[in-house]
């Protein structure tokens, strides 16, 4: 009887401790001043906008009964859930916004979360006394011996926000110079625009943009500079370009931000003694606003450091710690293909897709960019550039933004790149329900143009 | 019998409910995804670093048995753990790394930690399709009017990257004109080295640095263009600086920096047509690159957003996330409060310490500021200035960065603010170690004074 009363609460207390033991292990360690935050987060990623949107931690808060963050829905859905479908809109392909990679991060969400303390690196240097985490430098040399895509061994690293703020400072960097007349800032047509509206915002008496390296090409002399920015994978038609001067006064910019095997095939490391990446076309974050220079030069490098050390004071270390969080994903051997593979084979799909689209077409061209041999996949690889580089082939279409705008389709119009208004760029990384919308009205736009041709056809026979 | 059997698992699966319900109360809501971010943060948080230094989550990692991010130690503490002091170290007041505002946050770790999803705002644009998150737009409006040190009303905010990318960015925006001669840019002095070294790094046909006001101040003609840095509280005295120029051709940039109550009595709200504020002496996150500017005028403002897209598309997502969380803690009412109390009675502490130390000297005096009213407390407060502003008052101590320096302190040179070597700044707004170091190094060197005065008068006597 004794024995049995105590066998009682024993048996109890044995299968409490079982419990918290399983509980514990479920949950691991019990979670102090970070759990408030990490429940925020949790609550507003399960706002599920009917997979047609996301809401964010920072997005503007519903004020009435129900005070939480409002879905940002993608182009063409809308309603509180982004659960209506806004059939008459139109297909925006206008922004360089990298969303395709959004579904990545959502299915990677445990190793790329970051939780940030209140008192995370509040003063304005690390702890070698630069504005740049010495980690992070690190883990930039590694990414690029993982993908192949750049040799930078022994050579200097600097961030930016983004590539675009390195832009100016390559350029302020390369034209320091006892000569007096301003360095000429070139490149080739088809361009991104902002070479040209960045070096003439700052108006410097070091250097002037001069336009298209072929007003220049058989007219080098010894005393004239040169900074030539060469884009590649080129933006907007996606072509590997190489520098068009050549000569001791020439210096080049070579812009890398879509060299990485989402966008092309990587025939062999850049090597070039000034280049420039971005976190915005590898991981799809360009909201994080960073971007890195590989300089072989010192002084080059030190006049870089310079620049962005009075211009902004370095990087926001919340960005740099974003980024080490990011590329350390990425340098994880397997993760690291995966994002390759993902980025790869979503915008090889959307290559294919609308290829096919537009086979049926003799009014609208794509640009040709020929399979290549591929030293990160290690195989013969099929075009998936960024942007698609439309042409209207017909005499009469000489505005071909206006005539895809009547189709209610945005791209980007030609001269924006100092190219013809026959041409127009449209944007192949934004969300999968954007590149969708697009191909459908591209679709329509095709059909349309068949049926004219077959009621010619029938008319004149 | 039956009934008994029944009874004991009933009674413990009672007790198991009732055990999981404190469980989940006491543990919130399970947490998937973030758990993983919200334990390493903890983690890295429990590095203790003996008080005198703290380890961050991308600190470099000791590769070793333990792989753990190191601590990063204040200065005169070194160590894996930063328990050794380093006795004959220097006591270093030269940054402005407003690290008193460290031991704040880490006693207000819940309610300012943030967790990053992986897929947080990738793209360019806010819902608005601006860069520019309007609901910290709004938080600044709100801030304002709770401390009211500045009139918004009606007004128009531009962030940037600390408010170092918007004295440039403002520089530009009120210098474009149709006139060819560039215009001219002054402040008082002493002044903040950035003015001079920002403005002539730009090197533009547009604005010239052109030095001191007291050059133009009675040689005003109506064809010059100025524009007028004016800081205010001043870096390095402390004043309350107005502006010094006055025409139809003069415009004023106000920097407002240490326009908070940490720093100095608010007499009024400051109501200018271009100020500037930053978050860096606000709640002390200078690494974290935000500032803002409050502009009156839209075609100003139009050409500050203009230059903030070009020069880096705007500020980081990730910055803009976190200050939105810091603002959300200010502007709760009593927390606000707190953080300006906290911050006042620290400088103030400090201030009044050194202030005693230095009374009992010839050879040294600091800048006299008056007890002032302060619309903020609502009462007639004390001075607390952010940097002292020392001044060697021998005849022959014309280098008085040196003679600091031979006492084992490290200030900021005079020159550094145009100012003669005679002064020296000396940086009040670190670590509560930095300050007492830099305090018993001063301490000594008044008493090595008062040996020698001593030792002269009885020698005299």
């Amino acid at each position: 009887m004794v024995k049995k009363t105590f066998a009682g609460p024993m048996y109890l207390a044995g299968f409490i401790i079982f419990f918290v033991i399983i509980l514990y292990t479920y949950t691991g360690e019990w979670l102090s001043w970070s759990r408030k935050a990490a429940e925020e987060a949790e609550a507003v990623a399960a706002i599920r906008c009917s997979g047609h949107g996301r809401a964010y931690l920072d997005g503007l808060v519903l004020s009435g009964n129900e005070d939480h963050p409002v879905c940002e829905c993608n182009s063409c859905y809308g309603g509180l859930d982004c659960s209506q479908f806004l059939s008459d809109c139109a297909a925006d392909a206008n922004s360089g916004d990298p969303y395709f990679l959004e579904p990545f991060w959502m299915s990677h969400a445990e190793s790329s979360a970051i939780l940030v303390a209140g008192w995370h690196r509040m003063g304005y240097r690390y702890s070698d006394g630069s504005y740049i985490s010495e980690l992070l430098v690190k883990h930039i040399h590694k990414l690029h011996d993982m993908v192949g895509n750049a040799v930078t061994d022994g050579s200097y690293i600097v961030f930016g926000a983004g590539s675009a703020q390195l832009l100016n400072a390559a350029v302020y960097a390369l034209s320091l110079s006892p000569s007096s007349a301003p360095a000429k800032v070139v490149t080739t047509t088809p361009y991104y625009a902002m070479y040209k509206m960045q070096t003439q915002l700052f108006n410097s008496l070091d250097y002037r943009f001069e336009g298209d390296t072929s007003l220049w090409k058989n007219n080098l002399d010894n005393s004239t500079r040169f900074i030539e920015f060469v884009t590649s994978p080129n933006n907007p038609d996606g072509m590997l370009n190489k520098a068009v001067l050549d000569g001791p006064n020439v210096k080049a910019i070579y812009d890398h931000a879509y060299y990485w095997p989402h966008f092309t095939a990587i025939p062999a490391p850049a090597d070039e003694d000034l280049m420039l990446f971005t976190i915005s076309k590898l991981t799809g974050h360009a909201g994080t606003r960073f971007g890195w220079a590989v300089i072989k030069d010192e002084a080059v490098y030190q006049r870089m450091i310079a620049y962005t050390t009075l211009n902004t004071m370095g990087v926001s270390r919340d960005a740099q710690l974003r980024v080490l969080k990011l590329l350390n994903f990425v340098l994880e051997e397997e993760e690291g293909r995966e994002l390759f593979q993902f980025g790869y084979k979503t915008m090889t799909d959307r290559w294919i897709k609308l290829k096919e689209i537009l086979s049926l077409s003799k009014r609208f061209s794509l640009q040709q960019i020929a399979p290549q041999y591929c030293s990160f996949f290690q195989k013969i690889r099929e075009p998936s550039p960024a942007y698609a580089w439309l042409k209207c082939e017909r005499e009469e279409d000489k505005d071909c933004y206006r005539i895809l705008r009547a189709a209610n389709i945005i791209g980007r119009e030609g001269s924006m790149f100092s190219a013809e208004d026959r041409y127009v760029r449209l944007s192949l990384i934004k969300s999968q329900d954007d590149f969708e919308i697009l191909a459908d009205r591209l679709m329509k736009l095709v059909a349309e143009e068949q049926g004219h041709e077959l009621l010619q056809t029938s008319s004149s026979s």
